[in-house]
């Protein structure tokens, strides 16, 4: 790569940060109805800041919601073609108290700057779309054909993004799909993500009696709903931290040998996670790290449970219905559909006499995962050690990012998720941040992966 | 006993109504404050009616809350003792506009009274002092010894009347204690009730981590308390409905032949609590009768459970706290703090690795029970028998009342709960009633009873 790209970077940063500040300052919320203005502001910057370096078919395309900006350049004949996506919309700022600069004031201190969407994830499009423009400007081409797709939508779940890609597939074609919207392992720790696990989501609802009854009187001679609810909890999970729903865990891929010597290398302890947790202890699937258990292994967790009495002191009460919400984490090769029929037949096996169980389904998405020797991962570790100077970690994500699976099964296209964020940076929380050195540093990086991407496809 | 107390019973019926009216009419909520005054006028009015009729060293006896009455006549020597309990207040009245007339307005309708009170327990009490007085203007005389405990925080329980009763040991010293505040089987089906289970509550807080946490970034690697949860609350049971405490039935006394005879002789079937109550079908502790189950058998039912989302929809969280609330029903002779001593070991043994668990006391009470083959039983049955014409059941409730097991513990001596509501007669609720066949056999039922009493004791 010319080095005169990484001057010219320098060279513009003053004028980088004050374009930043302009973009940071729409206050671009995008689940506040009163802010439906401030969204399209947004995209309209966006769309004029790809104009500006020279993208081409730049279109701000109006959805059932907020609108979809585009934009793409596509003369470098032979070469591979990037689909960037991000988004331009951010969290609410409430409460607003505990902010200790304005979230739109984009105050620079202690070389970080603060604003809702500083990281998550404006500043992250932004630099996408400036380490382009140093390239071009100072090389007058680009190593790869590139194609932006920034959204409005992604804090509300993508609700018209699907659609949108569904009936673009053309358009939106490409080798590879990058996105800057996740974050480092910590500071000076670069990382790329690789995999997300996937999800699906149900109500149990238990109904005993027409009514709640009087303890007293009926205690002992019905089903308590909540009591027919805590078995079929319980036995979601044996005591080794198995899920023990039957067929869980067939189409699971197990890690290769590569994968478990890059997480082993990243030396994560137990201890740290019980300090920062404040747990007695870990707890899982035997057999597994923690690292593995979040980011590999299938889960069942119980999001919330629900029934009877629960104000202060005592109600001699059965009551006529219990609840608890589950999500499953999904990894490969799971299918969410198989998935949650397995589970409705679990629970329906597992319900005690003299109750009734409802279920009901509440969300799902796939699991997605880019093998992990696949070369535009590895393009990214190498771009990321040229400026970090250190090894990059290949890591999983225990999350779901929903329009990640969607691009997954609609484009098939690798997905490499290359974030410059830092986990401690409060996304969707008072004084969000970025930290200059990532931007800096994530410019150059990103300059880096063109070139190295160029070479690997 | 001389029929012309019958006689005397029915000439005077009208007064007699027009007197409870005067009584039922005085709106003694004891939870209200602004009904404070109201409460003192009914033991007001209570007193009056015990001087009026000839009870001797009659007391409105203040205490911390609303007063005690007392009144007694002793002139009937070497016959037994009777100590008659019951309670002048009354609940609340709201919501106020399902009442289908004022609820201290006392309204007869298809031979009913309707009023706050009439049944629970203005309308018993009341009973209680007509029927001595009957025998008295008849006859000049008692065949028994009787003394009044009328009280006024029975609906906000007892608070103030345990010390009452310690410190006056002496005054209420009595062979046996009657109370007529309690239901028959059914319209037309008398009974007497001889004992009630005990109670001990506890609250068990399960805490994981310091916060609540991402189900997708930490699940699968920490304990989940809803799990944790569930898991104990699991454990407290078997699939046969027993409960699994250590040493939980060591000292429940079994029933005697006499008894089990006597409950089946009740016919009560399992079809019409299944369809009063719209269950599947009925559940408990294998080898006894829903009646044994819910009248002499212990039991521990999770009152409430909490943790976690509740709202509508998905939140992928783990929560940092789970909660429930549970209450044993306790039968003789099991001890609440011995047991609860078992529910914190048997809780502590059966928490899962990586949370906390902390455990509440919330209440605790004693169960009583009367000699079934207890002369004093007995003879309310027979009683019951020469005026309602079929024979008397012999039962036990569920429930418990805090007072009987007080009673039962100070005094030292058999309770009889003879009562003359019917089950459907909304105490507590808006249109509450009784029922004046009731009213009419009821006072004729405890005149028997007196000179039955005299005869067994």
């Amino acid at each position: 790569m010319n080095q005169s790209i990484i001057t010219y970077l320098t060279k513009k940063r003053e004028n980088h940060l004050e374009e930043l500040k302009e973009l940071l300052a729409i206050p671009s919320i995008s689940s506040l109805p009163e802010h439906k203005e401030d969204v399209q502001k947004a995209a309209i910057w966006v769309a004029n800041a790809l104009q500006e370096i020279g993208m081409e078919k730049v279109e701000v395309h109006q959805t059932k919601g907020h609108p979809v900006v585009y934009g793409e350049w596509l003369k470098a004949e032979g070469k591979p073609t990037v689909l960037i996506y991000g988004h331009y919309d951010v969290q609410p700022v409430d409460p607003l108290h505990l902010w200790e600069s304005p979230p739109f004031g984009a105050e620079i201190r202690d070389r970080k700057i603060y604003a809702r969407g500083a990281s998550d994830d404006k500043g992250q499009v932004f630099m996408h779309i400036k380490a382009l423009q140093a390239i071009l400007e100072t090389t007058g081409t680009l190593p790869i054909n590139v194609k932006f797709l920034i959204e409005g939508e992604e804090e509300v779940g993508s609700p018209n993004l699907p659609l949108f890609v569904e009936e673009n597939k053309e358009l939106l074609s490409s080798d590879v799909i990058v996105i800057s919207d996740t974050s480092m392992i910590e500071h000076g720790k670069p990382a790329v993500c690789y995999g997300l696990r996937g999800l699906c989501g149900l109500q149990i609802d238990v109904k005993g009696a027409k009514s709640d009854l009087h303890s007293g009187l009926y205690g002992g001679a019905v089903q308590n709903p909540i009591h027919a609810l805590a078995e079929i909890v319980s036995s979601f999970h044996n005591e080794k931290g198995q899920i023990t729903v039957e067929g869980f865990y067939d189409k699971v891929a197990e890690l290769t040998a590569a994968e478990e010597a890059a997480y082993e290398s990243l030396g994560i302890t137990d201890q740290s996670f019980i300090e920062q947790l404040e747990v007695p202890e870990m707890f899982g699937e035997e057999g597994y790290t923690t690292v593995e258990r979040t980011w590999v292994r299938p889960t069942l967790e119980v999001n919330g449970i629900y029934g009877g009495f629960q104000e202060e002191g005592i109600k001699t009460v059965i009551p006529s219905e219990a609840h608890a919400k589950i999500t499953c984490r999904l990894v490969p090769n799971q299918d969410p559909d198989e998935i949650v029929e397995l589970l409705q037949k679990h629970i329906q096996s597992h319900t005690p006499p003299g109750v009734t169980v409802n279920i009901t389904l509440l969300d799902k998405g796939a699991p997605f995962v880019t093998p992990f020797d696949h070369p535009a991962i590895q393009a990214a570790g190498r771009a990321y050690e040229k400026v970090y100077h250190v090894p990059t970690s290949f890591t999983r994500m225990g999350g779901s990012i929903p329009i990640v699976a969607t691009f997954d099964q609609i484009l098939r296209k690798p997905v490499v998720l290359m974030g410059f964020g830092l986990p401690d940076e409060n996304f969707h929380a008072p004084n969000e941040h970025f930290h200059l050195e990532n931007f800096d540093k994530g410019l150059e990086t990103l300059c880096y992966y063109w070139y190295e991407l160029e070479q690997s496809l």
